[in-house]
């Protein structure tokens, strides 16, 4: 018999729909699990458009006050899909109420806002989780078992991109519906904490923690109209982002970001060279893993372009047959079942608050050493 | 307010699941249709096994007898997952129970009986279509769009391609559950059925009939055992099918369909000429498209790789946001959105049965053409 | 010490810049030879032209009479890069005259004209080649190499295009310099005897005989101005020709030539699939192999993309370092240094005129095919 | 009539040779030129190897002592191909000698060597320029075009990466013949002066100066036995070398080399991000242009891969037909072009020396901040 998990969902954007979608599909595809999410509640300011967002994907009730929300006694789990300065005060406060918790990325304003998090739902001992959904797209699961296999051997370089074109236009205005991003006390930093947190959350898997960063940021476009204000204001947000760094395990990392970045609209890359091996993948074409063994034979040696969508490729098996592709949407849909799996197992499933704090100190020694034009080391998080 | 369409659907295998995502998914992304898809009744032999399908896709009733399912009242939609061999029977009888039916491919398994379920749909005046999914693939009817348009100019070549390589293994059995692809009593026949048969569909619906056709089929493992009887039997169908033909508008036909192509999974192609600009297409990679066009300055003339996921492609605008690919099962969540529009608006979607015989002719003439060393006309479909 | 090996060039178009260039490489990149190419004498009609070729390329002498030529004792070998209506001629008396002979491919205007020119050349016991140039590229040659180590197993399909889209315009005329390709009576056919003649001297090398075929040729624009006559004539030649078809090996045959494929210049790509393994090539992109080795590890198993410039690499030690190109030139060279080591090792360098009799044979079972809409088989050649 | 350019070369390597081909090969594809290269003299210290190499690549005579050939009346240019610390000693005698001089990348050992040899050559007078030959790979020079055209806007990011991996293996030994890279006393930095600064040439020209940079080195293999002394001794170059930075015109730079990139054999590639429309480029298919252009039609807009093999393409009308590519080798044949163009037409070719010379400060400024850990502004070079 399946259990109800009852979810309360804070905000409706493009988040709130890629979670509701997750919640809806996982018992179809995941029949092993005991629970079953019910989307319980939505929660936004505005009432009608709330409503007609429950209408258009099943939520039995809505609320328009998060604090509401996370009083009440049916919610098992509150969901938080706000701009980036909210987080902490939703998640202190369901925190506090008992709820476990799914917070959108990244997990905080700052390293020292998130530490606050990680210690309210530990010290409260809530299940919780960071959506760095990346994690879950099937070949970047499957870069990471062949890492942890030890097929790569010792790593020299990571490198890892996220560009994307959408903000070259100087008259896109700032703030509000849609745009919080380009508004720096909402987003508290542009592509740093939008994009490159995704790069950085997949390396700290992948490769372990980075020790020391020099960063680069750029505002190319300094003043843009801010639409809750209705005037020019200056742009506080990095609208690029750049750093060479060094990782414990002696690597050497290359990460950058842009908005600003022609002909790219979500061209998040990572490739990890080996001493044996080397991995490449590219958001762009997800369902593909790049994969060179040098201890192939040597004539027919080369890149080798694999197609993940093989039962036997993680969270393959549970969708359709060899050569047929899944999308974006599907690492939400993994990733709720992992949560709900290390639920039931009683072993958490990552990126927890903490594993996320780790992104968020990398975050902040970005901005730091952007700022100093020195490099930063990174702080350390322990467990 | 919504209104309900109660689907009753039959066979639970691959196409069952994937015929049922998409009625749980479409209302959720296409909230402008009036009806939304109720999950009724499932029915299959089994009962033990339909019970667990219902219970983990959320059908309301299970059925073991499909005469059953079709006599009933509160069944507004007959969908047929069945092997081929009973499309027919099944769909004659939903006509004259005045069900809408949505068939899967092939529709028949020749063209004699296609014409008599066109007929009997017709005579019944019942919505009907058949799951030629490709064509719901965003880079697919992009394409369409474009040929539409006019920017291809006269057409030379039309070149198609379908490589498996899943039936290589001699030890593979024929027949019985998951199998009865490879028992010509249940097929019909082999690759030409089920694989050049959403070549063809696709091929007259971007560039008009095929009118005649020189075919080449093979049978490379000639016995396998069969599962049902236990015994090792001559296998009927057919492992490879190649054509060389011409359209209507003279442009030259190139199809292929095989399972023994190492290394390709499903790798369905489709490659078009023309005058002015060339467009090709691959499953593997199904959000893209690949478009030349001549008309391009000289010196920077070359192949667009169109990652087909902005708001103004085809459905697009219904999922995420640009870069973000969707994947193999959303084809048929289009495909029920348009068919519930078609039957909204009155202007049926297609294909419908009559479109789907033109598919059977062409397989007929397939058939014919292997058998004779000869070529063979393609017989006209009205309508 | 090197000996000299005196050269007579017929022709001074695209071809015979490519073969002068060959004969002036190869001394310096293949110095183990003994014989080193001198250009001794270039022929051909108009005596201002000639004189200029030869001064560009070092050509020592002119002549404007080819049997001139041919009589003349400082000659070696006489290399045919004449239209095809020529070919036999030319090679006829310059075997009587106990030259060595290169020929252009297509060796002849026919089957019959060939076997002529092959009992010439071999009545008169004199080294002959036809420059099938392609064989000697390096990842074709490296493809060759897989296949005879059997590292396909048994092969199911074979499948080549050659597509070219430089005669659409149907202002271009035919006949005369350059565009003799387009004249029937210079040419013997269109696509057929141009292009799709490498596909299948590249088959027969890699797969074996082809025994049986079916064709479809088709001339798109009925008519041009003949440079030639000033008059607007009939079109005699095929502007696209596709064949299915069967191997002696059992495999299956899927051929295809054009010029009239908007968007690709010279796409020649081959594809094998084989029980264990599947190769492909492609002219754009010359310097690599796709290979796809069915005995990987399963969940890294994938199409690579073989970069062919390791020193390992067929003749890729002679030129620069790993992961430096060749291009299409160096088959050339590669040609003539063959042909040098068959000569002073006594083991005759392939295609030789009996080797390209059998692509000849194709082709006239390809046109009479097409022109009786039935089946043909290939005559053998013996030896 | 032709005149004699007399070459004289220092060095057999592995770029001896690549000059050598380019001599012999200019006039042949281009004969509009008015000097010829006659290959006059080749100098090492070996004198049978020396002799070897002449008399394979027809050097009419040879020298063990490059201050013999230096003082010949009968040479016209000296080619230097040594390592990199004896580039100045032999720059400033040939220049002090009136010779034309043409001289392997890097320049020099550092800045002030560079600052002294771009004086001499300038003092004398005399022809002069350096081996950055990926300008003229025909993408490329099609890359600085399109640049130039202002097709791309206002640019926001260049990112440029060479990536190699032939050192990975510790038991390969440093010095001697063929390892001097790996040597920090003959080459003076390992992959920042031999691989970036070939990233460097061509960012400089297609994008202007480089202001300030921040750089990170790693030397992975401490260790290595020098061939030279029989003895492990400590590793001095860098074997991996980033930097990220700002350019002149306010675009972001984004700098990597390494030795130790599993998979990648000669892996230099750029891109470039405008505001219209951005550009990529890869050594590894050479004769490809990545090319996206914003004001494409939106439905149909894409990275478009340009073979750049046409007429109309730089360099290309020299060469074979559309869709025939080139390889590595022809960059250099391409520079000797320009370069005998520039004598003649008194339009130097680019880059010289002193072109040159702002690369080696860049490398300046890579290895300071790397050792110091801040940023470095890089000095500017007049003229």
């Amino acid at each position: 018999m399946s259990k109800p998990l009852n979810i309360g969902l804070i905000g409706y954007g493009f988040m709130g729909r890629a979670h509701s979608n997750a919640y809806r599909q996982v018992a179809q595809f995941f029949p092993e699990l005991q629970h079953r999410p019910v989307l319980k509640a939505v929660c936004a300011r505005n009432a009608d458009k709330v409503r007609a967002f429950a209408a258009q994907w099943g939520y039995e009730s809505t609320e328009t006050d998060w604090r509401r929300l996370v009083e009440r006694k049916d919610i098992d789990l509150i969901d938080i899909c706000t701009p980036n300065n909210v987080h902490a005060e939703i998640a202190l406060a369901a925190a506090a109420a008992g709820k476990m918790i799914l917070c959108e990325k990244p997990l905080a304003m700052n390293g020292a806002e998130g530490q606050r998090m990680v210690e309210a739902v530990e010290r409260a001992g809530v299940p919780n989780m960071v959506w760095y959904n990346y994690r879950r797209v099937p070949a970047v699961t499957l870069a990471q078992h062949l890492i942890a296999q030890g097929k790569l051997g010792r790593i020299f370089h990571y490198r890892a991109k996220f560009l994307q074109d959408w903000t070259i236009n100087p008259e896109l205005p700032q703030g509000g519906a849609g745009l919080w991003r380009l508004d720096v006390a909402a987003a508290g930093s542009g592509v740093s904490g939008d994009l490159l947190a995704h790069c950085i959350d997949t390396a700290l898997w992948l490769n372990g923690p980075l020790v020391s960063i020099n960063a680069l940021t750029e505002t190319f476009v300094k003043q843009r109209k801010h639409t809750l204000t209705g005037q020019v204001e200056p742009v506080g947000i990095d609208d690029a982002c750049l750093f060479i760094g060094r990782f414990a395990n002696g690597s050497l990392a290359n990460f950058e970001s842009t908005r600003y970045a022609r002909g790219h609209k979500a061209l998040y890359t990572f490739e990890i060279n080996g001493e044996h091996a080397s991995i490449a993948w590219d958001l762009h074409d997800l369902h593909r893993l790049q994969y060179f063994d040098h201890r192939d034979e040597g004539i027919v040696r080369g890149w080798r372009s694999i197609h993940v969508t093989d039962g036997d490729h993680p969270y393959m098996g549970k969708w359709w047959v060899p050569g047929l592709q899944i999308g974006y949407e599907h690492s939400f849909i993994h990733q709720v079942a992992d949560f709900i799996a290390g639920v039931e197992s009683g072993q958490p499933a990552m990126p927890t608050f903490r594993d996320a704090l780790r992104t968020q100190m990398v975050l902040d020694a970005i901005l730091q050493s952007a700022k100093t034009h020195a490099w930063a080391e990174v702080p350390m998080v322990e467990g």
